[in-house]
């Protein structure tokens, strides 16, 4: 039997690492008034994060022997969007936050409008990225990549969920609209990461079921994840103010299920996750370790 | 020799049309909580606008005999990010306008969060537009559309543009480096719209030179234009508040040139982009007409 308690700890620093390298490439800071624009791009999106979407993009794809420099930039474009997402995100419109990871938020570092200008930027990269032959010599995969990325980021995908989110500071959600919100707020994304290992292995519609249930049920168990630790985590770990939903009256997995069954329902979760991936061998081990880490972390 | 005196009236009055029910189909209203940010997608999508940078597209295209469906598509696509960049920049933070296109602004009809998650939205519809193998049958040309669509758009080119518009309230100008702005800010995406006609109609990059060059041209003209309105156009026909650079105190090419020079360079730059047409016949009038029409436009 394949061993499943791989420390993620290595597997995650090299990725920050990489992802780093990568983006600190394509960002090249121009010598010209726009400085800025890419100086805030670059304060966004290098230098911090868990990069656990790239990695999961890098585990899907190693399922399939993709070489690793391809699925690391599809790892920086999928977190391309869900970085710009935090900027626009932590606007004063939209959840009004001064810090993350650790660091001041764009409009608070440079300005609003820098900041709008930021996410949109990224936003752009991601498919500009996806889009590169160097990411694929498959024109079909690159354009299937690009349309699978831009439905996740969209009004059926994460945007959609954002704005589920917005609405919900004043509706009483169930556990099922809970639900719904988080598996487009940011379900969507991460359902892509391992749709793009799919892709990238040219692994036809009907063989990635169960890539996506795995997908899913991490997507869920890292959420419920993120509502423990916004209740009982550190601000100073997790790079951002916790107890943000409680003191917005929001509805979370905690608040509707109670700690013990919100933590018990991702264990669950996990374990399901990982039934998924039964057929696979050793090549999977990653997955199943990101699947405990999403968890078990601490930030 | 060709008709160029073809009257732009009908050809927009169509393209009108025919962009309105793209986007309607695309844009239907879901019955969730989500129902806001359709709604206010299509307040800004639906319903207003020259709709040129589409009927750019389409007159491209037509060069090419690529189906009239295939390039509205396109149109669409443009479109989208166009509209997208336009509720952004309205926003307080950025040019803080109450009205576009005749009707109130995103954040005025919505609220400032409503208006940021439309425009990422419509960002990224752009490019599920484009993916799409409705819009082109062969992956790579899809491809192809997304990347060169994705670095017309970014920091490269719109919001690069973008930037340096708002860093030119705090500098003075001069007119190369007015040039260089309005090239990033609305010409880069002008040149998408006559690039994607040639990658539509797979010509080579060396035979590109011509529509790259009548781009170039008409692009600049369009924005002289649009300065010599914002100083004399009514606000009522051009749908947005006038006389908003010269409050501001930036430099635009009617500040920097006087209104007569400015009107002239319009018109050079204009008999320039047709010159560049030289050797196409009645199938370029439609992109004679546009050049034309670029300057002598009263919205």
């Amino acid at each position: 039997m394949a061993d499943s308690s791989l420390s993620l700890a290595p597997a995650l620093e090299r990725i920050r690492a990489e992802i780093d390298v990568l983006l600190g490439e394509l960002l090249t800071v121009p010598q010209d008034p726009r400085a800025q624009l890419y100086e805030a791009m670059r304060h966004a999106a290098i230098g911090g994060g868990k990069r656990l979407r790239p990695l999961l993009v890098v585990a899907a794809c190693g399922l399939f022997h993709t070489a690793r420099e391809r699925a690391l930039r599809v790892g920086a474009a999928v977190e391309c969007v869900h970085v710009y997402s935090l900027i626009h995100d932590d606007l004063p419109a939209m959840d009004d936050d001064d810090l993350r990871r650790g660091k001041p938020t764009v409009h608070k570092a440079y300005d609003e409008a820098t900041a709008i200008l930021a996410g949109d930027s990224l936003h752009a990269l991601a498919f500009e990225i996806l889009a590169d032959e160097k990411t694929h010599e498959d024109p079909f995969v690159r354009a299937e990549l690009v349309g699978e990325l831009a439905r996740a980021a969209g009004p059926a995908g994460m945007a959609g969920g954002q704005m589920m989110d917005l609405a919900a500071a004043e509706a009483d959600l169930d556990l099922s609209a809970v639900t719904r919100l988080q598996q487009l707020k940011t379900g969507a994304l991460i359902g892509f990461c391992l749709e793009a290992g799919a892709i990238m292995g040219r692994v036809p519609i009907e063989g990635r079921t169960r890539l996506r249930g795995y997908a899913r049920d991490v997507g869920l168990a890292f959420q419920i994840a993120d509502d423990l630790l916004d209740e009982e985590g550190e601000e100073e770990k997790i790079g951002k103010k916790v107890g943000k939903d409680r003191a917005r009256g929001k509805e979370t997995f905690v608040s509707l299920l109670g700690r013990e069954r919100a933590r018990r329902q991702a264990e669950l979760l996990v374990e399901q996750a990982v039934f998924y991936l039964q057929s696979y061998g050793a090549e999977a081990d990653l997955l199943r370790a990101i699947a405990r880490f999403a968890v078990e972390r601490d930030h």
